[in-house]
């Protein structure tokens, strides 16, 4: 296959592939050939308890997790922990709509949900790691889906859970959002269906979605006070195009369409018949319940709700002007908060 | 000219029309044989202190202010009040893109400023009605851009104002979120630059717009409670087609985006070189200033904000989970925090 000219270690930083073979999913489809890919970084310790699980969020790739939540002298650190950084299906690294080979590539890629990333993980994590638990998982927005579904069904295995600016039952406003958000790429007529010729064809798309993103993905004190000064920008349309456009423009729109859709069905409560006290009962991991505190699409509300019926939890909640793409790290008091939480987090028993 | 099937009478109820001649724009364009659409409720009195003066919000028109806002034993009661509802330029009932004749109409339609509303109304309340000075204005949202102006540009006619959840001055977050909702409509290939055969080719881009308005028009506490339900919809679906579909389908794609090109542009420190704290010293108006608490795109601080300028202002938030459409009086509680603060408001001397 010819190197895509964004989903490349280049771009994304070195990876493995774990493959998962012919792998079904919780839709009824199956993805053939499928892959995880996935970096690492420290060492597995002889008792095998020191394994923290980072897996990612829409858009992006084990890269900015490793950039922004791990380092040397940080809560998450490669000196004493084995951080398995696990890119989500869909996201252009692990199987894609873009990297599956014809007929199931594109518009034909099966309908992924986070369950199924999850047990993929698990694979990864017991088959090839052999590795039976987990002294911490931890993701932002749908890497924190992807960290309550963890939690919620295997858990036995997940020793603590972070779950940052994300919900484990998807909101009905985040629904309409992400549908917003899709119809910006599916209304380009130069999406075809799915079918375009190359997904630059579908910039005015794309362009549409992250506008979108500049919408929802801050927060109207970030605007009010023109803190995109601080990342380096000259104008409000400077920083709209060098970074929102620049940051969404080269990716594959039928990848993002597929975790769009994840995104929509996240729910724990799929394990319990709908019920998603008693999904979040069943957790066993000690959480801290992490929302930010501007976000406008998982406000702290909402993650509370959730963090009330989670036994032993503790909400810990992020203050950050930049709103739900703070998880970017865009300034360093998120940085501080973060390795803080983290840190007294990973310090508890388990 | 035939009958618009939304933009006429029965649909808004009676209006009469005050015809402006050729009126020159703020930008330089004329609209010629312009005219105001506007309606009244109540009588002068003999010394023409008892008028209040009501412009229209972003795809409003005085219907909605007269049943909403209005009513007999409600703080703007007709048995004591002279009101006057003026429809903005562009919302379809006053000149309009859709209702100019050509070739000024549609695409060609001039750019229209609140400034401009805020003249033209000025000389149908000075012209035509003879009436030097005003009791209260008050509207929401559009309706408080065009509060604010008044009480900026002709500080000695306004004795109280009353801007509901709006700004003096559009934050970038709104030019932000109004841009999309413009691209949600000129997207649409039916569109074709404003020259589409009639508005319900359009629809598709038109239902966009509806549906950006469920993601930004509510809060999220609203449909976390679905409280929809109070407003007889039987599913988050239902509500919105039933709801929000229903509203915006049948109305002209080119009158919207004269709107939100005024809304984007709003700025009364357009009379002060930009000094925003000079405009709205020069008010001298008694003014409440009314965010509601849960609008997420004219948040109560940024609100707050433009009161701490104004002098001898209180800020007078309204509490409703519907956020910024709360405005369409969507529950009890609002006709009477709306009541209440705009009696004590009438109640003040002035």
């Amino acid at each position: 296959m010819e190197i895509h000219p964004y989903y490349n270690a280049d771009i994304h930083g070195p990876y493995a592939r774990f493959e998962l073979g012919d792998f079904t999913l919780e839709d009824g489809g199956t993805l053939r050939n499928a892959h995880l890919a996935y970096h690492t970084l420290g060492t597995l310790n002889a008792s095998k308890d020191n394994v923290i699980l980072v897996p990612t969020w829409f858009s992006g790739t084990s890269r900015i997790m490793i950039d922004v939540y791990t380092g040397e002298g940080r809560a998450l650190d490669p000196a004493r922990h084995f951080i398995i950084f696990v890119n989500q299906i869909g996201n252009g690294l692990s199987s894609s709509p873009h990297n599956t080979p014809s007929p199931f590539d594109g518009p034909n890629f099966p309908r992924v949900r986070i369950g199924d990333d999850v047990r993929a993980q698990h694979r990864l994590v017991t088959e090839h790691f052999g590795i039976s638990r987990l002294a911490l998982v931890v993701g932002g927005s749908m890497g924190a889906q992807q960290t309550y579904e963890w939690a919620v069904r295997y858990p036995d295995m997940v020793a603590r859970a972070a779950p940052i600016a994300g919900t484990a039952a998807n909101t009905p406003h985040d629904v309409i959002f992400a549908q917003t958000l899709m119809d910006t790429i599916t209304c380009d007529p130069l999406w075809a269906g799915g079918d375009y010729p190359d997904s630059h064809a579908v910039r005015a798309g794309l362009r549409r979605h992250a506008r979108l993103w500049a919408v929802m993905g801050f927060s109207t004190e970030m605007f009010r006070k023109a803190r995109w000064r601080e990342l380096g920008f000259s104008s409000l349309d400077d920083f709209l195009v060098g970074f929102l456009d620049a940051y969404f423009l080269p990716m594959d729109p039928n990848d993002l369409l597929c975790m769009a859709w994840k995104w929509q069905r996240a729910d724990v409560a799929r394990h319990t018949g709908g019920n998603l006290a008693a999904a979040l009962e069943r957790i066993r991991a000690k959480v801290f319940v992490m929302p930010i505190d501007e976000d406008m699409f998982f406000p702290v509300r909402d993650c509370a709700a959730e963090q009330a019926l989670i036994p032993g939890s503790e909400l810990r909640p992020i203050h950050s002007e930049f709103g739900h793409l703070g998880l970017f790290g865009l300034e360093p008091s998120y940085f501080e908060q973060i390795d803080r939480h983290l840190g007294e987090l990973l310090a508890l028993p388990a």
